[in-house]
């Protein structure tokens, strides 16, 4: 007998989205949340000061070094990382309270934080997303004059180091075609959600 | 070097889908071969004759019980059932050649050649489909006016014994509205490629 009087939401699904820069993943994220209402982009917090039209609760959950430290020491990140003396992190109640609501939740990270979420929730579900090829890629990089060719040379190497993580993964989007790549990763959330680990004693539904 | 000169084809998937009579299985499973030309209707053998309008090779392939028993003692079959005094089957080199021609095959077969299948082939992809519940199964039953009242009531016997299977099963399709459910299946199969798995060597994509 349910005690609970609230209605049964299915919790949603964990979708670590990983990628070398350059390989289109923050175009097919956006396309993919247009189209799919049950979709939340995850808000990190950060140390960072917010940019021009970056609002807190929006873009990012905007806070300083000293509550960052503390929140490390309270275990209250799934995960977090240090990139150029800004911390970054992903909250666990922000993150419970949105999957228990029943919405997926996109996380928009660096596969050692993909590592770390399949460690802490083996049900989550991982993406990565790459180009082609290296040639591609470069090709890329180049085309959205972006960075200069230090810093493009750079994202290189770190696509090729980044790439040897590709075994904690799920899945594999080669992002050639966009639509194609958009296609699979929509296809990859349906499927997840009809996989029988995610129904509940799925033997009782014919009873 | 490759040596090989024919070019590389991706080998196919495997596709076991299983369901209790009356749960729209024969639908989906063909309109989901009218929109995907890369996959094939398993052909099984049968030792049982020819109706009006059925072709050896192209329905079944028709056979006699001396050659479908020599054929069991030779492991000729992935999987195979004897049903109301006639064998069928799934012949092993017949599934190998459409699987290395880089095509996806439907198996579609019952629970127990099910989980044979998982047994000899564990990256096969097993989907079983559901009707919404025990009720609906039955009234969609007694509208199609198939059966008389006592072949009803074995079958929703026989669909809640094979419901025990579903935990051999890697996705269950509820086939509540038929656009949804056959989404669903097109779903699967397109996220089943782009698992990491199926790729080859995929940390050299980059490289």
């Amino acid at each position: 007998m349910r005690k609970n009087r609230l209605p049964s939401v299915k919790r949603g699904l964990i979708i670590v989205v990983s990628a070398p820069s350059g390989s289109g993943k923050t175009t097919l994220c956006k396309k993919l949340l247009e189209t799919n209402h049950k979709l939340i982009y995850s808000i990190s917090a950060t140390t960072r000061a917010p940019r021009a039209g970056e609002f807190d609760g929006k873009d990012y959950f905007f806070t300083n070094v000293k509550i960052f430290k503390k929140m490390i020491k309270n275990n209250e990140f799934v995960e977090w990382a240090e990139v150029h003396g800004n911390y970054y992190g992903t909250p666990k109640k922000y993150l419970e309270k949105t999957l228990s609501r029943g919405y997926d939740v996109i996380l928009d990270i660096d596969v050692q934080g993909g590592e770390a979420i399949k460690n802490t929730y083996p049900e989550s579900v991982l993406i990565f997303i790459a180009p082609p090829s290296l040639d591609e890629l470069k090709k890329r990089l180049v085309t959205r004059a972006q960075d200069n060719s230090k810093t493009i040379a750079l994202r290189l190497k770190n696509a090729q180091k980044e790439m040897s993580y590709v075994k904690f993964y799920d899945y594999l989007v080669i992002n050639d075609k966009l639509d194609t790549a958009l296609d699979q990763l929509k296809s990859i959330i349906r499927a997840e959600h009809t996989k029988i680990k995610r129904h509940k004693k799925p033997n009782l539904y014919l009873n």
